[in-house]
């Protein structure tokens, strides 16, 4: 298939932008934490770009675009590469368009920030420190994640106890979204329009600009409280969670044995089978933490970062990356055969059904809840961590889930339907045809595009046409 | 029963410190806003203190304490005076102990603000804006009242949809507190212990220094929306409320036609019959408001600060002063006959039973909502505005809250317990044992202490016995 994209007319026509074409480098930048799947490990495995394209600003940007256009081949847009659906990875080849050079963060003021989308998360927070401010939410990729990745491929993570997700009305401000034409355009996305690009893989625009909230930062203190059982800890974290004067930034429940197994540098301060709630909460707020835990049967502080030794604090990693996606990566590291879910549980008994279904998996299923902000309700959503056996199996347990009254957001498919909400959204599909007439953005993403009648009830694996035949043509 | 108090002997104890004993003066600073009950307007009417002693530092206060205590004499604290409920009115005489002239802001730093009691919320926020901060939350009295007045007397307000209550972990950092003895103590509470004395109306304690957490400044932005019906508006305001993506710093509602009759300087933008929501959002919220607002049937924006012109502005009161207590202000303003309740309904299934409600009792209670979050939901706290006619009718429209499902604490009581959670409170007993054993603090005000086995369940009005003597010998 690569050869049906004519490279050296595109790069004839880009001129001195500057690009890669050196197929090593090229493939690795086509990739993201797509392997913490065993399934889009293999499915993804031979996915690569032709050609990395890297602009430096808007004009580039359009270039690029404009380019692709005339030529027909795909473009896939990619930030720093810290998915784990696939979402940055070029199922069709052609373009990569990697936009981590644009990063510059070009206005920060009360409560708001405003950054071109290559800006990365960790310096966004260096910037806005200046004013005592920070984003209000980062995936567990903090120190590597940039921000238009984050909006364009991530749903929430680290904040998301205070302030919900990123498609929770307020939690992004502003989107620049450029088309896909000829002549591409720029579209300000604001308000509900901003349901037309977040979490949409960079399938209907490109998105050259960003506007987010800010919210006040803090030296914030990282808590680890054991418990005897995963139960104990999630009833814990959930009555933490629903303490309103008490700030958090992050509020996790891991269950043994994967704190004592997983977290390495932890170990030494965690006992043999306690299961852990990591909280990171505002200085402010300890007194407060403290005496709301006391009289918790069971409850047993183990970390209190801000009142530990310097010693113990040398090479340790923030609670929120043991958190989020960086509990998979930490048991991954430990157990390769580690792989896992998300899931979420309903707000009226979340508790007893994750008690039941922790009950049921045993240690094929370690419990790992993240507690969030959702409709202004404290819940619990879930990234369990899976003893991977076969593919087969893994649906199984999926399905169990389902079945046991959990939802289940599949994170072992690569389109924004079966990894979301298993239908057509409409929104992001009219701003398709809209932004993307030819569908050359980040193809194979959006089954509504390519396959509009797919049933999504069916319980079929939806295969992107173009990912097959690109597999069997390097496999000839 | 003046008489029965030695106080030259106290003036000669307490040497220089300012004193005020003209009558007039003194009565003026014995009350509160305890006359937008009738009740409380008929049973505290004659309370007054028979001097006023202004210490201006610890040492003061100690020496005024100590003296009172050598000679036997009630000590009532007060700050501001802004509460409602006579909470820092003398009933049985003695000495008003006015704070309001310890008011150093001691420091400020991130997520926190050290001050003496007689600090006034609006010069903590003033001093607190050079750090972009300012308080969690504040009554409506915000321009007036002190922040130990506040902890003292209030249980939240403005801020209470984003942060709780004062009395949840985390909303009150540390109070000092100095106990009434021959030699005062001055005691540290934090944690758990903070419970002691927050909103004891000084009845264990004289709080001498607050330690509060601060929080983001942003230029709060005045919404109103406009209804057709109040339960339209109020649904849309518990909606709104659990957008969690959307800062908020207060949310009313407020039934017609409470606006266009009590809102006088809004009047001009409140259509006939229209039932509002006041809204107060961080201004990088605003577009997610408009979003979120457009869509809902009959929602009609009526007013934003931010985009109003100069004229209209001017003069224009902030939504907190039309909201929370200040809106039973505005309306008596108008009607002198009207009164109100305070009440809370559950969090499942309020919306029906706020409606039930209102449709039971129409013109003569006029709906009005200060939504809040409680153990981390949104709900509906209640002030309505009762047109009075008789003490009876007060009684019977309360019980009839009760009835329906909604919880009443009764703004027509000066006991701690009867306006509260009509039982003991064990924890502020047991500390007025240990700093006050003999009694001397705000008199009449903790009926735990004065009549341990007054049966909270016969629906009984305590009446406190200094009170009533005092009365009697007034009339003599």
């Amino acid at each position: 298939m690569s050869d049906a994209y004519d490279i050296a007319a595109f790069r004839s026509l880009i001129g001195p932008i500057k690009c890669e074409d050196n197929p090593v480098l090229v493939k690795q930048k086509s990739r993201d934490f797509y392997w913490y799947s065993p399934v889009l490990k293999r499915e993804l495995e031979a996915v690569t770009a032709d050609l990395v394209a890297t602009p430096k600003d808007l004009n580039e940007v359009a270039t690029v675009l404009s380019a692709a256009h005339a030529l027909g081949i795909p473009v896939t847009p990619r930030g720093a590469g810290t998915g784990n659906y696939g979402q940055a990875m070029p199922l069709d080849g052609g373009v990569l368009l990697n936009l981590i050079e644009m990063n510059r963060i070009l206005e920060i003021a009360p409560g708001r920030v405003v950054a071109e989308p290559g800006a990365l998360l960790i310096d966004i927070d260096k910037a806005a420190a200046e004013s005592g401010q920070e984003l209000r939410m980062f995936p567990s990729t903090r120190a590597t994640a940039s921000i238009g990745g984050f909006v364009a491929g991530g749903s929430g993570g680290v904040g998301s106890i205070t302030w919900g997700g990123l498609r929770d009305f307020g939690n992004v401000i502003r989107l620049n979204v450029m088309t896909m034409e000829a002549a591409p355009r720029t579209l300000r996305l604001t308000g509900a329009d901003l349901h037309k690009a977040v979490h949409a893989y960079g399938t209907n625009g490109i998105i050259t600009e960003v506007e987010m909230p800010l919210t006040a930062a803090y030296d914030w203190v990282d808590v680890i409280v054991g418990f005897e059982s995963f139960e104990a800890a999630a009833a814990y974290a959930l009555a933490l969670g629903e303490q309103d004067g008490i700030l958090k930034k992050l509020l996790t429940v891991v269950a043994a044995p994967a704190p004592e197994r997983y977290f390495l540098r932890h170990r030494a301060m965690i006992p043999e089978g306690t299961s852990v709630v990591l909280a990171t909460i505002a200085p402010q707020g300890l007194d407060a933490l403290d005496a709301f835990t006391r009289p918790v049967r069971g409850a047993q502080i183990l970390f209190v970062s801000s009142r530990a030794a310097k010693e113990t604090l040398a090479g340790l990693p923030p609670n929120y990356e043991l958190a989020w996606n960086h509990t998979t990566l930490r048991a991954l590291r430990v157990d390769p055969q580690i792989t896992y879910l998300q899931t979420r549980y309903p707000e009226d008994g979340g508790l007893a059904m994750i008690a039941r279904i922790h009950e049921r998996f045993r240690d094929e299923v370690i419990g790992h809840l993240e507690l969030i902000r959702f409709n202004g309700r404290i819940g619990f959503a879930g990234l369990p961590m899976v003893r991977f056996t076969t593919e087969e199996r893994l649906q199984a347990i999926m399905d169990e889930h389902e079945a046991m009254g959990a939802m289940v957001f599949n994170p072992h498919r690569y389109t924004l339907e079966e990894g979301g909400m298993k239908q057509t959204d409409a929104t992001q599909l009219a701003f398709k045809r809209e932004t993307d007439p030819q569908g050359l953005l980040n193809p194979g993403k959006m089954i509504a595009w390519l396959d509009p009648d797919f049933d999504f009830a069916a319980g079929r694996n939806f295969l992107f046409p173009g990912l097959e035949a690109r597999a069997q043509a390097a496999q000839v």
